[in-house]
């Protein structure tokens, strides 16, 4: 694929609008009654409109065969090679519960869980406690006192929160303490890096600490940590493809990922509908947009085939809105497959349609995994799409003499 | 995509021939009008007859979005990768008109300009001057005296010009005193390496001596140099695929770009005819043949959606003397699209055809962007061009036992 600093060098701002709009877990597996897929099944004139208008093709979200996470999903969309820009989990935790981090700051993911006696693990999850003890537990465990360091600890779902280390000079490049198995004690935190010593001592103090504070708390008498980062310094969209992006996302970690490439989180309603209103309010503001539907890929994640088409169907109601404001370019596609029958994100490539004045249709009829494998863009990887995007908008002066 | 070297491993000479066939800006969009594209509109019936006979595909020249110079979309076919192998701007303007760049030249692109009383630019392109006045002015300037260096001044066309300096270890990695842009002063050349400093001071003196004999020649009273360069030290497609290449360009810089990466130039005259007479001269010389036809594009270009038809026409009038020589390989492709309805080149992906004997023909029935994109090879980038065309000419061993 092409640089960031290739792109750069010819990339030039001009006043026509770019709208992805991104179905999350759009794509499908076909039902075992009918043999057709959620899209497959869903009524969707407008999205047949635009792929008939446009030109389609089928997308590797981040490589064949590889099940894309919700960060390098997205990531890859936005233009930044997904095997290379990596979020670390703790920072991803961090973004779902728009935690604002400072740049210096170091996020881990946590777990409470149980020790036994000798302090091996029995339950790495302490009997998925409620929502409601995980945020009183967090709020005993912010009291404590580290040495030189700001500690913030806040609740996620369940048996999950997020630890933050705020103090200066801290490296991130830690060990996780959390062996993955049970029977087995907690690790130490260990320096990867002979920088990382001190946040080592932090991390470890922090946990031994913990440790005391939740000793009469059973079954949450312990922590475990992983995913040690910092925020990523990525370069922003503004400065590598000359944009000014906005992102419309009632999820946070959405939001947050866009933040991290530079995207404006716009104000939005929850629902589908006030995502596309937001759309709307702020069209003249911004060149691009990312537009994220989250509520397909929870469908599919339950296993809700029937839910997941009445989803596509909702969005589909709700396109007019988007192609009454004329983009230059339209982008409909998804970050990954999340296939009812699998019951989570996987591995198949994703339907994909671009539509703008220049785009070269290709014949396509409908919107659909199938029809979409035999448009003109054939199979592609999602890194190509900020270029094609770019290109179709007249935002790409030639490359080499 | 393999890497040179690896190639260069398993290529081995035979008698077997092979001919490109580039017709230039030759990928296209659907005239408002018909919905046909150039290709689609002209009478091919030996284009067709070949896509029939062979394997089509659809191909990106550099990256799909990304719109190629003439540079990056020719090494790419040549298959050489144009995102690595650079041919600077200065090098590309001295092949365009057939000067002959020794290896530790220097080469940079000038453009004579109108600058103010206070020195500031007022004009980049002094008014688009003559051809013939740009002559007059680099004859004067070919007469200044630069310490330890041989200078060439050479016009190119309008404002533009060629500044060679020959001297000894002068190094190419100098800023631009072009600033791009009206109303500001033109730059000092900076020296980008340590090394680079005798290079920046020459440059700066030609600058200097140039800027005081354009004194009272208003207005072209000021000169603008970027792109410094030297002539780029490629492998040689002898080397590395074990071939005797020639090629067939009417255009110098075509026949540049082809010497670079060690072709032999043929003699031609000026008509498509002529090209493919060439080709039969010298046809039992050489076992690989690049034949450029530059028409198509230029028609593109000027936006002449008919003539880019009627020249697509005339090349597949020409095409029975190249189907008479029966080479093993027969390749049919673009370096690039030049929409007429986009005046200029463009990133959308361009026809392919490949015929040989051992192709695996495809069922496409007819050479278009449309019919190719179905094809067997499906899209794909223009470096798999010369493995392709080698293995079908049974030019490669194994890779790996």
């Amino acid at each position: 694929m092409i640089a960031l600093g290739q792109i750069k060098d010819i990339a030039r701002p001009t006043p026509s609008k770019i709208v992805l709009l991104v179905i999350d877990g759009l794509g499908g597996l076909p039902h075992p009654k009918t043999g057709m897929t959620e899209l497959e099944t869903a009524k969707t004139p407008n999205l047949d409109r635009l792929a008939k208008e446009g030109i389609c093709g089928i997308m590797d979200p981040v490589s064949p065969g590889i099940i894309p996470g919700s960060a390098p999903g997205h990531l890859a969309l936005f233009g930044y090679d997904p095997l290379r820009f990596v979020v670390g989990r703790g920072v991803l935790e961090a973004l779902g519960i728009d935690f604002e981090l400072k740049e210096r700051d170091v996020a881990a993911r946590g777990n409470f869980c149980t020790v036994d006696g000798r302090g091996l693990i029995t339950d790495r999850r302490a009997g998925r406690i409620s929502s409601q003890r995980c945020t009183e537990l967090c709020g005993l465990l912010s009291g404590l006192n580290i040495k030189n360091t700001r500690l913030f600890v806040s609740p996620v779902k369940e048996h999950r929160f997020v630890v933050v280390f705020r103090g200066e000079g801290l490296s991130s490049e830690l060990s996780d303490s959390d062996p993955q198995k049970e029977g087995l004690a907690p690790k130490s935190v260990i320096a990867l890096s002979p920088e990382a010593a001190r946040a080592a001592s932090i991390a470890n103090e922090f946990i031994a600490k913990a440790k005391a504070a939740l000793a009469d708390q059973y079954p949450t008498n312990m922590v475990l940590l992983r995913g040690f980062a910092h925020y990523p310094d990525f370069p922003k969209m503004s400065e590598v493809f000359g944009l000014k992006p906005a992102a419309i996302a009632s999820y946070p970690m959405y939001r947050g990922l866009a933040k991290v490439v530079g995207m404006e989180p716009l104000a939005t309603g929850a629902t589908i509908e006030e995502e596309f209103f937001a759309l709307v309010d702020h069209y003249n503001s911004y060149d691009y947009f990312f537009l994220h539907v989250k509520e397909a890929d929870i469908a599919g994640e339950d296993g809700d085939f029937d839910r997941k088409v009445r989803v596509i169907e909702e969005v589909d109601r709700a396109l007019p809105r988007l192609i009454a404001l004329d983009p230059d370019v339209i982008i409909v596609t998804a970050d990954h497959s999340t296939p009812a029958v699998l019951k989570g994100h996987s591995w198949h490539p994703v339907p994909f349609l671009l539509r703008s004045q220049w785009c070269r249709p290709d014949g396509v009829e409908e919107f659909s995994e199938r029809s979409c494998s035999l448009g003109a863009l054939g199979r592609f990887p999602a890194t190509d799409v900020m270029p094609l995007a770019l290109a179709n908008a007249l935002k790409l002066g030639k490359f080499g003499a």
